[in-house]
């Protein structure tokens, strides 16, 4: 396992908010401090295991059910204790782009605050996922299809409407409250007198593994993330020695679609992270097929691509308890339905 | 809500035995013992709730996920509390019929004992469930497609190799054991400050309908059975004033395929049982649809058939909190597809 870089993180930008008497948000001691805030307020989702897969791992795997989450993922955590405290700010409402989970959470958090809020994303987003954000009474703004093109609405509305920013991955309130999803799964594990040797994340703009890398620290359990191979943001990062752009190509997880790593993600994590997965789409599909059918758990490919470096860890013979973030249970139907008429004999 | 009989319930055969210093097994405090007993060799489920489920039910729906369970359904229980006595007792083997879930929680019990156990099961079974048995070691027997030819195989093994059965409805070991799960479901809401109106179970046999009768005596909690319209054993029991063998039309809804309510679970039901639900094909299917796209559990039909059951009460505006028993999460994955693919649009 790699050297930790110590207890507290470097937190950067205007928005790393320091509480009087508290730790600083983006540490270990901080992530827990968050997990607190948000008990009660989050579902306390269950640590699934499967006999049947694990059969299959030949490994024990603790899957943390965020599909049952709020929203359908674990990003309602990070939302609500961003929009928690610009509703303690005062803020006139707030704004974020999204083509997805991060969306849903930030238009069911600021409902709960009554802050107004405006959700920006692309023209080709999931018709479910548009109706749901509106279904709380968020407005929604589709444009282009590209992250440079919303993030230009983005700037706009917040100078020409005075709204606040939600950053998915440059937020520290976002990004520790992801991180509560790690600690809680090592309190659910430890509470069953399990012990982890590594634990998976699935890895988009990079907001899991940062937490992860917080939530870990000074424990010995490897951080590894997964991606698919289709956009390798994590991989180019790390052997860039920090974020770049990514050719990406198609693919199903349509949550790790973006082609760079966040930097405060990359700062918090490049010095921990055990190691990353590439997975194909064919064994993205594989494993969201394996959790439905043997955990009976409905995930949505970012998760199963998280599953799937999993399974490869298993297969490695490096680890015997791996725990493995299912981020979330946003999926269409329609695909489901395909990848289980198609699945190999 | 109809009168309860009293805390303890006859018991009925050979079978109805009472430990010393511990109350009659098929008794309010007789489930809660079991309960104790059983902890910790079950999974402990989660109760699911889902924001957009109760949305569109207008109630709350707490869905106990037996589907999550040890052998893929909440049969676990029962066959581990009859396979524990039968061990405790020194039997040769264990010997019983089914067409699925207690066979398959059967092999896995006995398994866990040490005990040689036989499964009697149709031509026409699943075959994923078939290598699911025979993957735990047990034998299994395939014979023609009706009840009373499993039972006559049951019967001659019984005799002629000294095997012990396990009825699926008639042992008082496996009643008394899948009550648990709503001791259980009432705990668990109890435990988060909620208070059930009302509970739902999928009526196959009866036995979980017996349990959540043992299990709730004594509250102000009403119990609903929930069939499908294509076999309904329950409603016809109930109208003869005694278990009645019906004609059955197809189901999906395979778990509920008994044309006849056992003996036992009707005396232990029938003056309790506040209403029954007879669920048609297309409402299954549709629960079992809203179960997997909201609350991201794939779960079976037999367990769908309860939560269409759920739906109707909250409908008819009779009940705020309802308690369903998700039986079990065996299907197969060319029956989900098929469904997915013909939902109404």
């Amino acid at each position: 396992m790699s050297q930790r870089s110590g207890d507290v993180f470097m937190s950067v930008g205007a928005n790393a908010v320091t509480f009087a008497g508290q730790p600083p948000l983006l540490s270990h001691d901080g992530v827990h401090d968050a997990r607190r805030r948000i008990a009660g307020r989050v579902v306390h989702t269950p640590v699934v295991r499967s006999e049947e897969l694990e059969g299959l791992a030949g490994a024990r795997l603790w899957l943390k059910a965020e599909n049952l989450q709020r929203g359908g993922s674990f990003k309602m955590r990070g939302a609500l204790l961003a929009v928690e405290r610009l509703a303690g700010a005062k803020s006139p409402g707030v704004v974020a782009q999204s083509t997805g989970n991060h969306a849903i959470a930030v238009a069911l958090a600021a409902a709960q605050y009554g802050l107004a809020a405006v959700l920006v994303l692309p023209t080709d987003a999931a018709p479910a996922k548009v109706t749901r954000i509106r279904d709380t009474g968020a407005e929604v703004i589709q444009v282009g299809t590209t992250l440079a093109e919303r993030i230009a609405v983005v700037e706009e509305l917040k100078h020409t409407r005075g709204l606040d920013e939600i950053d998915p991955y440059q937020n520290p309130d976002v990004v520790a409250g992801q991180a509560t999803a790690t600690v809680d799964l090592l309190h659910q594990v430890d509470a069953a007198d399990g012990r982890l040797d590594a634990v998976v994340l699935p890895v988009g703009g990079g907001s899991a593994l940062a937490g992860a890398c917080l939530a870990t620290t000074g424990q010995d359990i490897d951080v590894y993330g997964a991606e698919p191979s289709a956009v390798p943001a994590l991989t180019a990062a790390l052997q860039a020695g920090g974020p770049v752009t990514v050719d990406a190509r198609p693919t199903i997880a349509d949550g790790l679609r973006p082609d760079r790593i966040g930097q405060l993600p990359y700062d918090l994590a490049h010095d921990t992270v055990a190691g990353v997965f590439t997975i194909e789409e064919s064994a993205i599909a594989q494993a969201l097929r394996l959790v439905l059918v043997h955990a009976r758990l409905l995930i949505e490919p970012a998760a199963a691509t998280a599953v799937a470096g999993a399974l490869r860890l298993a297969a490695d013979g490096q680890a015997r308890d791996i725990g493995v973030l299912v981020s979330g249970g946003n999926v269409d139907t329609s695909l489901v339905a395909s990848l289980l008429d198609h699945r190999p004999a």
